[in-house]
């Protein structure tokens, strides 16, 4: 294959202390909302990475003490041998595949509450904990320094007995108190580990140095270092004292893995950040520093980057959290030549959203992810087709995509119709949006895919009714036909009390503005009781339109939501600076000619606001005429799937589709008996000694 | 005991269908943060309400299906015959102890979000989900209803497998799908369970006959029903269709359990509702329409009250949450009229922070709440005294009385001093606060267990140096110095950059206001860093002090953290109804003579606002110079606890007294091996049939 020849740098092995790496792709710690909670289901999504090639796997963060305890989120856990069961389930099973396991050791400080161990929180000074909650951390005194070095240590020598590879030492994302101790604004010690940048750094050249001496023999010894707070000279810097630690560390690990701190800036929407590879500027200068090999990030999913990345010297390793998590066979994908089979990460951050909300993590683009093991989802494989052969998919958009891609993997005839000229629905649509761009990588892999198989045929500008359905002679339908917003203003917050609407109030939904619809006159109110991401971007949008926008909603925020996908902040400050007008906690109470009447969320007063026109971003109907004329119609198969089933977030469309997909020709008795896995506690003693 | 005599009515036993409860104290569902994540710590919790005399003991929501995915949120969960092992651990502790068990069947409709199960939503009609999340119910077709009348007739049979006496079946809280057919603005059906009262109250009807069909034979069927949103007009009034409902289901339930809706208006706290028994008003209309026993709640703790609300046919048993927890032994305080003894809730509900931080309960009253499995804490028990006999505990704020209260209760020799007139530390000041008498019962309570000592000794206005303390010659000191709100500004937001001070500004903080301060000129500005209650209660004494008052905070919201305790939404209404004008967002930036400088959260942009003073409330310094004096001083003990050691919760501090008490004479190295007993997942198969 000569497609493949041009990425063998890819495929070196790269020695790293005393272990190999087979191949350059290294999964870097990332979060999963399964963790000490669901140990099993974490194995089998990490055992399915190092199946689809990633020569080194890594956990996420691994709590060493009581004293670190993330509670509620689930992360890894280490506080005593009673957690090495559940992390060897990953460790054998990832050294099953031939890969390497690594465990990133972490002490969080100040950024963990302890509200489960209900532990005193430690920091360099006297501090408070790193969330709105009345909870401060004290300064650790020398004893405190040689419990923690002690604690990381004994989670060391746990961490090799329960099988890993590498061990981490991890000073990032404002989240470790090894970071914490470097950043002086966190540190206003006057002891030996504070002042100086060698102070500063003592702690973590401490814990490197333990590390090593305690497991450097079998292990490699990791370091996981933000080298820029990318808040200028308000913060660390790469070109500053990020560069120096490196210098003086430099030959301390046996990996550098580098990044940018805090997690926000680490991972990055595409919203915000559409380039690949946004990081190399500033972590481009370590690999002239150390002889150690280096890891780095930035949403890498093209080879041709990759490769131009090592050969420039940049990175060894090819570090990925998010693109590892869309397509966890990329490196094989790339081995094997087959480069346009590669589920590209939109860089939605709905995976780091699950994480944050302390369920287990999901992907827009692999509907697999977190299915590995509690429903056996394979990315790449699936059960061929039972005895049934045609089906038909009604709507192009991302569930009836998906459930069309799977159905002709499993070898069925798929008919697939759509109403518009162009297929891909809400997210051909949305990706029109700023900042949204990515979003057509959802139709575009699937597309590609669907179009180079010969038991598929796609229909366009198709809208079909009952009758014409039923002429087709298909008798296995699976409609996905998606949803329209509202135009009513009913929502979470007015369905007690739905809005006054006068008929000579001007009207427009998120579809309107999407169509092309430009709303008359110069001031445009948005009324978003969704809080997702769409009335932000249509805010941005019409502000760039040149409208004045003034952006209601009965949240305290902007996009409340967007709070768990890291974008919160960058969402209000970009508003703001394109001179939208934010009006929060106020409910849609009536429409006029010319006003919007909103009522305060908390005492009820009402006030209006002059405006040409209304956008209202408040819910979803359901598509449902065409579902609806087909019942009873004599179909062997007929389900609704995706927004039209229940209108969610283009993940759960997705996941509908695939859902469809799988359980086609399987009995309903099948499908709901036990649903799925599950992890449940053990009714033990619980393991007092 | 004469005292007892007059609650004698308090000890008949009540039949409740087929079953007897053995009194008329009845711990009603709530939750606790422990679920199936933790079903070995419910089930002793539980237990030691049993032992403590609570007649019948229930469980807390209780999932009867993965459509009724409450996670991340730890309630019960009876998905299937998985979950039974858990379960019966409860009801055969209870049952230990003389007690019947009752289980809280539930499907919560809408109000879950499925984001651990990814099941559709389901609700009487097309809507969002209960959250900020962008997700939407579908309206539950006949299909969707029979299989959830299936789904709960068979969880009924599961419960009765797992030993329960008593299932409930669940209207209320706005959180059940029963409810929400009930509820005319979540209900536009037009089919049979939609329209009339008598259709939207068709489901509940069918759920209460079939579970009684399923089980009734054994196990009672009670009813939990709110009759009363407390909305007036605007939603169900108990004299409404309240009643009316009561009316038409009358002899259907063995037990009616009734509330208000919703949980806010259930478990108001006692800063906006100081009167025990605030349900009465609401509830007593129920025993008129039925024949069956009725249970209500209402933070009752007092006995009077408790035989006045029997002997006026109020209610047949006494239902409680919030006082079971802050005395578990509270029956049994009463029957043998130790009526002094109890542990009052103070209705600070610290105990539904937890459950909604998703991490155990906790109390403040009651230390021991949550520990009763993990550390083996019990309530009313504590381990003898070992070598040591005498002990010096220096400050009576929360941490000090508990701490001493436990040391005397243990028999060690305890001399208490207190450096102020009176003992009670934060919880003395801060109960002068508007809102906040009711604090003042943690140090009551204490204090009256404290002076009946003999081998107790209190002294106030005795604030000691080191060199008093070494006279003393006492060995073992427990400093319990407490914590001083910071004057400089410095707060999680201001830690980068400082704010700007003037001389010439005029500062305040908490610790002046509650000593009596009196704000010169009109105009405060409050800066608030802390996000717990006391800046908006300060705020709200300033105004009624006739202040114009400005609020300005980092969050979205006022005191954020009370979103926790559910209180936010009334902080607000109240602050904004006084007056008060809120600007958050904003980080203090600078202090002048006459002015606060704030700096936009999201876009830095910088503003002044006019005042004669500020008030800052962003951390709190901790008072550890005696500690720190006394440190190598050869004493045999010597140990720093409560806000001295690290300022938080009043909880907090209760709680690090009482573990200072209980460790007192253990070696560190038993304290901290393996710190307490955990519950870990069973690493199976998954359970997969």
């Amino acid at each position: 294959m000569s497609e493949a020849k041009q990425y063998s740098v890819l495929f070196e092995p790269v020695r790293i202390g005393p272990v190999t790496a087979r191949n350059r792709f290294f999964q870097v710690p990332h979060c999963n909302g399964m963790g000490h909670v669901r140990p099993q289901a974490e194995a089998a999504m990490r055992a399915m990475k190092a199946e689809g090639g990633w020569a080194v796997v890594s956990n996420q963060e691994t709590e060493i003490h009581p004293t670190s305890d993330l509670s509620p989120f689930a992360e890894n856990r280490l506080w005593d041998e009673r957690d090495i069961p559940a992390l060897r389930l990953m460790t054998d099973a990832v050294h099953d595949k031939g890969s390497l396991a690594a465990i990133e050791l972490v002490h969080n400080g100040n950024h963990a509450q302890n509200l489960f161990s209900r532990a005193p929180v430690l920091a360099p000074s006297d501090m408070s904990v790193d969330y709105p909650h009345p909870k401060q951390a004290r300064a650790m005194d020398k004893s405190d320094i040689r419990d923690l070095r002690r604690w990381h240590r004994d989670a060391a020598i746990r961490a090799r007995d329960a099988g890993f590879d590498i061990i981490y030492v991890y000073a990032g994302h404002q989240m470790t108190v090894a970071q914490h101790f470097m950043l002086p604004h966190m540190n206003a010690r006057g002891d030996e580990y504070g002042g100086s940048l060698e102070n500063r750094v003592r702690l973590t050249r401490e814990l490197l140095e333990e590390t090593r001496e305690a497991v450097g023999d079998t292990c490699a010894v990791a370091f996981r270092f933000a080298v820029d707070e990318m808040l200028g000279a308000d913060g660390m810097q790469a070109a500053e004292e990020g560069r120096a630690i490196v210098e003086m560390l430099a030959e301390l690990p046996d990996l550098w893995d580098v990044n940018v701190s805090n997690w926000a800036n680490d991972s990055v929407t595409t919203r915000f950040q559409p380039q690949d590879g946004y990081q190399n500027d500033y972590i481009s200068f370590v690999k002239s520093v150390t002889s150690k090999p280096v890891v780095g990030v930035g949403r890498l999913t093209s080879p041709d980057m990759m490769v131009s990345m090592v050969r420039k010297g940049v990175v060894d390793l090819i570090g990925a959290a998010r693109p590892s998590i869309a397509d966890p066979f990329l490196p094989q994908k790339i081995e094997q030549g087959r480069i346009d089979e590669i589920r590209e990460c939109i860089g939605c951050n709905i995976c780091v959203m699950a994480d944050t909300a302390g369920v287990p993590i999901r992907c827009t683009q692999n509907p697999t992810m977190g299915e590995e093991w509690r429903r056996g989802w394979h990315p790449e494989k699936i059960a061929p087709k039972g005895d049934e052969d045609e089906t038909l998919v009604i709507g192009a958009g991302p569930a009836g995509l998906e459930c069309a891609l799977q159905l002709a993997r499993r070898g069925y005839q798929v008919t697939l119709a759509e109403a518009a000229e162009a297929p891909g629905g809400r997210v051909l649509r949305e990706s029109g949006l700023p900042g949204l761009g990515a979003w057509k990588r959802v139709a575009d892999y699937r597309l590609n895919e669907l179009r180079q198989r010969a038991n598929v045929q796609i229909f366009t500008e198709s809208r079909l009714n009952a009758d014409e359905v039923l002429e087709l002679d298909i008798r296995n339908v699976f409609v996905a036909t998606g949803s329209r917003w509202r135009r009513d203003g009913i929502g979470r917050n007015t369905l007690r009390t739905p809005p006054q609407i006068d008929a000579s109030a001007t009207i427009l939904t998120p579809d309107d503005i999407m169509a092309g619809a430009a709303p008359p006159g110069e001031t445009i109110a948005i009324y978003d009781d969704d809080h997702a991401y769409i009335a932000g971007v249509l805010a941005e949008k019409l502000a760039q339109d040149g409208h004045k926008v003034i952006l209601v909603t009965p949240e305290g925020l902007v996009s409340s939501f967007t709070g768990l996908t890291l974008e919160l902040h960058r969402v209000q400050a970009r508003l703001m600076e394109l001179g939208v007008e934010i009006i929060c906690n106020h409910v849609l109470a009536g429409l006029g000619a010319g006003e919007m009447e909103i009522s305060c969320g908390f005492t009820g007063r009402r006030r209006n606001i002059a405006c040409n026109s209304a956008l209202l971003v408040t819910e979803r109907l359901r598509e449902t005429a065409l579902y609806d004329a087909l019942k009873d119609k004599g179909l062997k198969t007929l389900e609704l799937i995706g927004d039209a089933a229940g209108p969610a977030l283009i993940a759960d469309a997705v996941y509908a589709g695939h859902m469809a997909a799988r359980n086609f020709e399987r009995s309903k008795q099948e499908i709901e008996r036990d649903w799925f896995r599950r992890e449940i506690t053990a009714l033990t003693d619980g393991g007092m000694s």
